[in-house]
């Protein structure tokens, strides 16, 4: 979880959206993307809530925030949902992305696709390990530390995503905030103490676990 | 991200419990055990709050959720209320989990040691590229999916990460509800269709870098 996820909004985006607003709409837009992909032109509340286990009213509620997107006696035209939604997010450019920590985890993120099939690419990673300049992962280049600064600066990257270990990670936040970054994707199981104008979401793995341990000690006797 | 963390509550848990508090008590549980590593006996909620940018007031309705852990004039006894924390998250005992999928994330995954800091082990890995039952990664023994059903059963195995493929999600997650699992781990970017008693955290790191970007456009201009 995360210091922002799970507690008052972060960062100065615009603060009369809630999170978890904003969390859905993602999921919107994946189910959009999965009927497009199936061939259908237009959807519903009813349908898009089905599939993701929320009211028709709650889908309604959500995208009112952003605008009109209904047709009366139609519903949601799919694709002008998607790239509304897309503009919403931000994810109608590409974000380059650097990636800080290349072990175990890190390595993973550098061939996780789901990042560009979104929009984000990781254009630099980063490791402690790494002392040359010249070398590249998965087709990434891969730069020490003290490349980070120039690299981001001369890309004018916003994004990046922590994967160093936990007591690493409040410098190299630091360091990627003076740098010019804006938002932080933390997989270090430490809470960052930055700036509020930096937006940082917090993935901790075990944090989820809990949640599914805490589901199965309180499930009621005959679920 | 999740169908869970973000919708309605799902599966039968104490649903008079909001997700966003269960989420919170793992970063109390965190910072819990920092300050006790850090040789700390008592704390208070303006402590808690301050270390994770939470309101006093927030931390004091959390956990009042649960009971009564303040004394007057002394504040939290830091071992007391994480001992309290773990049992209500069902942490203070070990849970074994399975992993299905072995590509790069569920490799990451396998060698994560935020796992057994908490109280979870990966006591199993399934893959369907794995056709002998005598091998294991990382000390862990890996089997062929066809060995799901039967290693679930002989270890009560309750909880599972999925890590495979968006296509082969589905099939696994009802191959593990079947055998027995009650909550579920779901990496694969899909919206799993499952009965409401099964509780699914569905983590799809893509979602997460949306809320950045998203925060990044709408940014204050003067941020």
């Amino acid at each position: 979880m995360s210091e922002s996820r799970r507690g008052a909004p972060r960062g100065r985006g615009d603060s009369s959206i809630p999170e978890a607003v904003v969390g859905r709409l993602s999921l919107y837009l994946r189910e959009l993307q999965h009927l497009l992909r199936e061939g259908q032109q237009t959807t519903s509340s009813t349908q898009l809530g089905d599939r993701l286990g929320f009211t028709d009213a709650q889908v309604r509620k959500d995208l009112t925030h952003f605008g009109q997107f209904g047709y009366p006696g139609i519903g949601y035209r799919c694709e002008e949902l998607a790239t509304a939604i897309r503009q919403i997010l931000g994810t109608d450019r590409q974000w380059p992305i650097v990636l800080v920590g290349l072990g175990n985890l890190g390595r993973a993120l550098l061939g996780y696709r789901g990042f560009g099939q979104q929009g984000f690419r990781i254009s630099a990673a980063f490791d402690v390990a790494i002392d040359s300049q010249d070398q590249s992962l998965d087709g990434i280049p891969v730069y020490p530390m003290e490349r980070l600064r120039d690299v981001i600066a001369a890309e004018q990257i916003k994004l990046g995503v922590i994967a160093v270990p936990g007591p690493a990670a409040q410098q190299v936040a630091e360091t990627l905030v003076t740098a010019g970054l804006e938002g932080i994707l933390n997989f270090a199981p430490v809470t960052l103490n930055l700036p509020p104008s930096v937006r940082v979401v917090s993935v901790d793995l075990a944090v989820e676990l809990e949640q599914l341990s805490f589901a199965v000690v309180n499930r009621a006797p005959n679920a």
